[in-house]
């Protein structure tokens, strides 16, 4: 017996808080750090919902409740995916669960056996593939390339499909790269997914950035189309489209009834319910007018910041940035600043350790955090299986225009410093462990 | 393929909860019911901490937060624990939960293989046996009996550790009967387990109750004891002390910081974190000085309904009740009025499925709640493993003085009505499914 037991080993991380102590760090040291590594939007949550959570909590809804979500709040959510996908959703079928990440878990918990196959795109979400990896599921990373602008077509996912696929895991728009999935491309994979899988696989769809929005776009999901109600886990919540990251609300609506209460038993085994007075700022989200225009401003304000900084980018040598069509992240490839700065030389010379620790964009993460202020985050912070040879960092553009501006000029400046970069892999060994 | 993973099928629940449906359908009958299934106290959170919260919301301090908890908690929780355990323990090894119920799984997934042994109290809090179970441990359950106050002994203890111990859950003050194990009891039992069990075993302290003690007790914990401060994780929060449920502020505090990483990394993968604008106001629990009032006065109006409740119910025929020191719960042995009743015997005649399914606890539970508007749970309720022939049921006395004595004069008359049982077993079958 050993004190830990072997699962823990298989359970995966999220580089954006881990991030967290490296960037204290810097700060004890007397630096101006500029967060482009923060998936929060740099909007505080709306007043008129603060009140509504305010007020509930002085008339004393402050105890247990349902486990599975106040039933005013999963009417609202009910009403809200309805009115959104199309398809018509009950309140038994939604259950509220502390931010939009517990219903990752809960699905590859609920559905996966071990051996099954999950398919999931990466980049991604980290946390797909570190549940993936812990409930004993094979993962099935779908790669998604920067040249096809991040998108991915049917034949790229039926090229995944065996008989052991259990779970396609979707997210659009897509962290970290911005990516929309069409109308019709989501139609083409229905197709594939009635024609090539049994019934009792699910989609888990990943919509939490569905109020962020670019050029007009309007929200699809893989839901609206026939014969995926019954196959899709959907799932979203308030964190980042109503600023409410803190708050921990989230949701999944689930294909049946039966299918909700397995997720309430998991609530209930895990946290027992979320609190009830800020589930009543959550309907109000959805039902006071006052919201949708919050919403609008906020990304309206993205929008402005993606069209200032994907130019800016641009213009440095050796990155290159595609234009997101959604979320609040750019992800440019910085193989040609890796290249001009000799990290990937820098990263072959590692010791092995170190090197199957970290990669050429690690490097160059850590080497604009600790010389130049800026906090990134690299390629392989979005899956790490078949992440090697891909030097891509995301940027978070919710933060000021103005520190958005320094933190490119501060980028620019650290492109031209192959010395300083040089010296900083001598000096900071410890950090690149 | 199965549309579920097996492991769900391992995952138990806890009927306070899933009761809330039977309850529902009882109001929509129309019936006034006495929710004495209740595990939460029916006092509301104190306004100067509703109001803490309240200006962190305002302030804007509600992004995401340090997956650990936020420092000022975290410190505030080390400085509790420190002066009431007598114990020198840092932030760094404390970790914050949506609630006292995480650290449960957190403790079972990060110490236990497939094939350990757990040992956990029985009767007991019901999530204990549900997660033993899901990580495919062998459950070990510790039967409490009455006859013994609902104590036991280190040699108790000694007759169920083998090779295979890795964890053994406590709970003092106990849920669901009210005892609460002495300084001399936890000295012995930390005798044994320093003679008897390697050093990464670990123990699971549940105190959560730790606030609500009578006869001027003063709680005691394990981790006091030597040997014990590197093999405990101390769980508590604010639920109950603090009449906070539905906050869902919790922690745990580790051996070390290595293992309290792995607790904020586990939170990670499942809800990011916990409110910060909440755990301001857990900071100020700890902190101001009318919280020990109000916990104080709190406390009191507990032991008066005790004094109450105990030789009131210990009036009624073939009911017997202990007194219990700390918690908020009486467990009294129903075995007479079950059997006063008839109802063994509508038990025995059950079909073989729904008989092992219910128990005649559960039976009478129905009983008192679909015929007399009284809501309890039964002894099978805090664990099934075991629990066979054991006539108990669970009333939280967190309710009002008056509806305390309309629910104990409605057993009372129940207790008289074996003819209304045997019309109830005959019209209400779906029910005992």
């Amino acid at each position: 017996m050993a004190l830990i037991a072997r699962r823990m080993s298989r359970l995966g991380t999220e580089n954006a808080f881990k991030l967290g102590d490296d960037i204290q760090r810097c700060v004890d040291r007397g630096m101006d750090v500029i967060r482009f590594n923060l998936g929060a939007p740099d909007f505080r949550s709306a007043p008129h919902l603060n009140r509504v959570a305010s007020e509930a909590l002085d008339a004393g809804r402050s105890g247990y409740c349902d486990p599975a979500g106040i039933l005013p709040f999963r009417q609202a959510i009910a009403a809200h995916v309805t009115r959104t996908r199309g398809t018509e959703v009950g309140p038994d079928r939604v259950v509220v669960t502390p931010g939009a990440k517990p219903p990752i878990g809960y699905t590859l918990q609920t559905y996966v056996d071990d051996g099954d196959e999950a398919i999931y795109p990466s980049p991604g979400f980290p946390i797909y593939e570190s549940w993936v990896r812990f409930v004993g599921a094979v993962p099935v990373p779908l790669h998604l390339s920067d040249e096809r602008d991040f998108a991915f077509t049917a034949d790229d996912l039926a090229a995944l499909i065996t008989e052991r696929t259990k779970v396609i895991i979707l997210c659009s728009p897509s962290n970290p790269t911005g990516g929309v999935l069409s109308r019709a491309g989501l139609a083409g994979i229905a197709e594939l997914i009635r024609e090539r899988c049994r019934p009792d696989i699910r989609i888990y769809s990943d919509e939490i950035y569905e109020q962020i929005l670019f050029d007009g776009l309007v929200h699809e999901s893989i839901v609206s189309h026939p014969g995926m109600e019954e196959r899709t886990v959907v799932a979203s919540g308030h964190s980042k489209g109503f600023a409410m990251t803190g708050w921990r609300l989230g949701w999944a609506v689930l294909p049946t009834a039966e299918e909700a209460a397995i997720f309430k038993r998991i609530n209930i085994n895990i946290m027992s319910c979320v609190p009830p007075f800020l589930q009543e700022a959550g309907v109000a989200a959805y039902e006071d007018p006052a919201s949708a225009v919050e919403v609008r401003r906020m990304v309206g304000e993205f929008e402005k910041r993606r069209d200032w900084i994907v130019p800016a980018l641009n213009a440095l040598p050796g990155v290159h940035c595609r234009t997101p069509r959604g979320a609040f992240y750019v992800f440019p490839d910085v193989s040609g600043m890796c290249e001009r700065l000799g990290v990937h030389r820098a990263h072959a010379t590692l010791p092995a350790g170190a090197r199957s620790r970290t990669s050429p964009a690690g490097m160059l993460q850590m080497f604009l955090l600790y010389r130049y202020g800026v906090a990134t985050m690299d390629r392989a912070s979005f899956g790490r299986i078949g992440a090697e040879g891909q030097d891509f960092l995301r940027l978070s553009i919710a933060n000021s225009m103005d520190d958005i501006r320094r933190g490119v000029a501060r980028i620019g400046e650290a492109a031209g410093d192959a010395e300083g970069f040089a010296r900083f892999i001598a000096e900071e060994a410890a950090i690149l462990r």
